[in-house]
């Protein structure tokens, strides 16, 4: 083989795709057949990378967020120069390989973001793209532009479908994010088949709409069509960019090609047989020949863009030693020296001073004294800044040029939201948290839930928890909605009783890097609660003794937020035999050792009244069969908070008569 | 007073819901303020209903997108004659009162959907709109014009914003429900302040772009322009129309209007006085004149309208009497007569021939078997109909004119789906299903939980239940799904362990009005489970004894879905002292009375094992603290199913391991 044309250097990716799908016998071979070609050109020709060190932090972030087509990604990992050798493509999908199923950012060096839920890896890229524009804001200086790079993302009609990508594409137009490009491969095929039937948006004209430029009319397997595509593109950084790629799905194989058969299964010996035919591919499984690889090597290439930056990044330091050190820090994921202490000191200050007010009020506080402490904080709430109390003093709109600028108007737009904070949070150098109604944590959810899978350092504030926020009635009030966050796995779900745990929650929340937190907070005031200082230190344990019995407890009443302060007055009613368990993380207190939780909840101590304004039967892996729970297991209803509390029995008395029960 | 003018009678809108918000300590004044003379107009001189008979079926079905406006409908349905008196208007976001703080269709006579979620009734109205067109293309014949209404539907900024409105609109394009007119209440302000700064779309040319008709630049205050909009609207039936009505919130407000400030909290006293003033309003507090009630009663001309339907409905049933008892079964939500028996029969037959299926294709031969029995039957998936298997023999596009369509290909839109398939179901005359992979539930979260609350007799069916779908991974596999699903309030969740059980699923969810059923299916293949009569009837309670022990049993197995077959596996390593139960829903299991579920789960035997492959905690409510739980409490991975049900130790070996330690 001569120098290989840029067909063949795509082939390498569409055989990979088809030999290791054929490999698994499952996978998606037709998206990376569809592809290969602008992957090729903007991998070989555009992307500011380096393979040996996916860490480079003014790399180009590339998502895949039609991540099913994830053998795309593999392949051009691999031949790229990534620590991904063919052996993990040829256990593609397999157990404790790198290359699963659907992309996984926590698996394999140089994916930025684990995609499949569709539409959600493009919103991931309009975080990414936010934050270089707020990281660059803040700290490039003339002629030092250490932060400046792109965010390329690939789409398919799925993503396109999805409401996640009205919401992403509208703030990302308006924000006017130039250094996003967004390839959509239109190839017109969905699982169903033919989209005609279910998609006929003129998404050119849709995008413009959102004031994005539009590159319409690429053929998708014309290299130079590509190319010009791309350029056109970059070459204004003053809206984002949708390039509109004609392609057929599975390109190359005979019979499949422009079919939904090409989509979601091997394409099996024969017809893999037939499209190396096709494509004149005279190569074994998994084979690419060395000039192949040598047309794709692009580590060399990488290492003297990195250098180059490095340069940079010297003199910078040169000349700016403060930025840069703080460069390092947030770039590092560092939290300043000071902060757990100047944390430990807010947090006994409000111990000492026991204001009684709403948690939300609480959290506005926290986020008062934590963000001068932390400019990486980007703030933000999907049009409820007034309610969740979102906005502190040194908010600034990330829709201007200030260079602190920090808060971000979402609009009303739960899970572009949130999809776009762990975009901010896996980029580097930012700690997002958003904010809107517990209730509608739900239009959030599968963004929650990949926080917690790829898992991204995310902080969700959700306030209005419960039946306590009255009127808006039971559209707005949560019921189920605590116990469903908790049971996300690696998500860290806080639920604090007054101001003292609201601002621990938020501290857990920020020092937490693996993964995400939801903060909870209430519409109405909670008294607070009296503690020493060793109980102050366990909040963090996630639950603890709040007020304790007179020797071995026989009665133990457990309770989270606003039930908290029923469940103390309860205990003063029912004597000195009962303690009270302030629980406001299940998923903190379960991660503690046996010793420490068994000091908490006494196994012999089987006498436990659980109370928490939500569904009961959560709260049965604390109290047991034979315990009680007073709790809410129907839908709510529109009155003032406290009619509500007693029509459904969530009081004092009922506590006491459950306990009494027992 | 002589002959009210326009204004007069739409101020009449304006003062109520000033003086209920007031009244009421909270609400917001603002929407009703601004879309007064939309609403006015349309009510008037456009609406087809008839307040005396709200459940009249041929009527117009107006839908508030944007339900935080709530006291705007309820003044229009109090004044226009709908059952509801002054005194409930008085009671506005009470306990107990019709006046919830968001409209509740099961509370409030007239009100067609619960909304407030934002885009969500918007979804709705694209569901009643698509309802109207099947049963027109089904019961309609030459002259006799038996289904023929017009859906409206308002909606704001918020509604706009929110991702479902994209998924919502790009189908209603695609499908050109022409009778389907929304209105825009562009008052460019939403709770966040002037929204500028977040939602900067070309809203007119991105509605065209998904092929709606567009009226543009209506003055929202000029009655006159509002009905000349209305009738641009209704001019042709091929497309949907967004009518984009400029208006100002708070219209009125000296000092409010054209701010957020009006938008969610009450005037308050000197406000309200000074709207007064500013408008000629000199009533007291819920006053409204004779001349303007007159002006806005509806009940003579709405009886006269229903007479009329009626006069031809007569005519029809005359010339074409089977189908008329059939539109009077179907309008009236009556199934088949010989519905039950028929699929008691299928049930029994399958029983017998004890086939070993996957559960999803279990489902679609429920699916085959009482479709034909049901032509009220609507099914549907996101794009994924060959691997959720909805589609029968009998499917044909919803698409086509056929006079049986009952299949939508919605396209990757799961949250527009649920919530079409919502107003599908309340509209009357179909049951809907929809479908999608389990994990992606939470993509259309809130409108399952909004099936729930309304209620709305909505089948969602979801496949690829657990870790058993293999090799897509972790983003794909569900794990805190059932669970949460389970906690939504009258919501009934059934995970079948093999063919019977997923037909008695399916009967269970077609024969259930009362809400939402969601029924889990498997990708792999499950084993037949050997069961006498008793034990078939008894699937339906939601939990029974599948394999009972000798004599009182020492332990019991509680498992669903997949994980039954490890659980009659491993009891038959345990010996004869072992009971099994299989508990295909818990929801239903809950509903039984004490007697049954003693005689399943006696109290005293407190040795239990629960297996599912879903979190452990939930399982507490059922094992209690000195049970054990077989399940997984991670994320999952990407490898062959049976790979990982080893890795995760969810196997016979450890039931039994646990068993045994008990």
């Amino acid at each position: 083989m001569t120098t290989p044309t840029r067909r063949e250097l795509a082939n390498a990716i569409r055989f990979l795709a088809i030999d290791a799908v054929d490999a698994a016998k499952s996978g998606h071979p037709g998206m990376p057949m569809g592809m290969a070609d602008i992957a090729e050109v903007l991998w070989n020709d555009h992307l500011s990378h380096n393979p040996a060190n996916p860490q480079w932090f003014n790399r180009d972030r590339f998502v895949l967020s039609n991540g099913h087509g994830s053998m795309l990604h593999y392949a051009l990992l691999h031949l790229s120069g990534y620590d991904l050798p063919l052996e993990e493509l040829k256990n593609f999908r397999q157990l404790h390989s790198k290359t699963a199923g659907h992309p996984e950012r926590h698996e394999t060096p140089g994916v930025e973001t684990t995609t499949g839920p569709l539409g959600q890896g493009f919103a991931n890229a309009v975080g990414f793209a936010l934050a270089e524009r707020l990281l660059a804001q803040h700290f490039n200086r003339p002629e030092f532009a250490i932060v400046d790079h792109r965010t390329w993302v690939f789409m398919g009609d799925g993503c396109l479908m999805e409401g996640i990508s009205h919401e992403a594409a509208s703030l990302a137009g308006t924000l006017g994010l130039g250094k996003l490009v967004a390839f959509w491969d239109d190839n017109r095929i969905s699982i169903d088949g033919n989209t005609e039937g279910w998609f006929t948006d003129d998404t050119p004209a849709r995008f413009e709409a959102y004031g994005w430029r539009v590159v319409r009319d690429v053929d998708g397997h014309d290299a130079d069509a590509i190319s010009r595509a791309i350029e056109a593109a970059t070459a204004e950084d003053d809206k984002p960019v949708l390039v509109c790629c004609r392609t057929t799905i599975g390109f190359g194989s005979p019979n499949r090609a422009g079919k939904e058969s090409s989509h979601g299964a091997p394409l099996g010996k024969d017809e893999s047989d037939a499209t190396r035919a096709a494509l004149g591919w005279n190569h074994g499984p998994f084979e690419v020949p060395q000039a192949l690889r040598d047309g794709w090597a692009a580590v060399e290439a990488g290492q003297a863009r990195e250098s180059k930056w490095t340069q940079l990044f010297d003199a910078y330091q040169a000349k700016y030693p403060d930025l840069a050190a703080e460069f390092l820090r947030r770039s590092n994921g560092t939290l300043p020296a000071g902060f757990e202490a100047d944390a430990d000191a807010f947090i006994a200050k409000l111990q000492s001073e026991g204001p009684t007010i709403a948690s939300r009020k609480a959290s506005q506080m926290a986020i008062e004294a934590f963000a001068p402490l932390l400019p990486e904080l980007v703030g933000g709430s999907a049009d409820l800044a007034h309610s969740n109390l979102t906005l502190w003093k040194g908010s600034k709109s990330a829709a201007s040029t200030d260079a602190n600028a920090n808060y971000v108007y979402y609009g009303v737009r739960e899970f572009g939201m949130s999809a776009i904070a762990n975009g901010l949070a896996l980029h580097g150098g930012l700690i997002p948290f958003d904010a809107t109604f517990l209730v509608f944590s739900d239009y959030a959810r599968n963004a929650v839930r990949m926080s917690a899978l790829i898992p991204a350092h995310a902080i969700h504030v959700y306030t209005h928890d419960s039946i306590g926020l009255g009127e808006d009635g039971p559209t707005h009030q949560p019921v189920e909605h605590l116990a469903s966050l908790r049971y996300i796995p690696n998500n860290d779900v806080w639920r604090p009783c007054d101001a003292v745990e609201s601002a621990v929650a938020w501290k857990s929340a920020i020092t937490r890097k693996d993964g995400p937190s939801c903060l909870i907070f209430s519409r109405q005031n909670l008294p607070h609660q009296a503690r020493d200082a060793a109980q102050v230190d366990a909040i963090a344990r996630g639950g603890y003794v709040l007020k304790d019995s007179v020797g071995t407890p026989e009665i133990i009443l457990i309770a989270t937020g606003s039930e908290v302060g029923l469940a103390t007055q309860a205990a003063e009613q029912l004597g000195d035999n009962v303690r009270v368990v302030s629980m406001p993380s299940t998923d903190v207190f379960d991660r503690q050792d046996a010793a420490y939780r068994e000091s908490v909840l006494p196994n012999a101590v089987r006498k436990r009244v659980a109370i928490e304004a939500g569904v009961t039967p959560f709260w049965r892996a604390y109290v047991g069969l034979d315990g009680a729970v007073i709790g809410i297991d129907s839908f709510g209803a529109s009155a003032p908070a406290d009619k509500l509390y007693a029509h459904f029995g969530i009081t004092v008395e009922k506590i006491v008569e459950a306990a009494k029960a027992l």
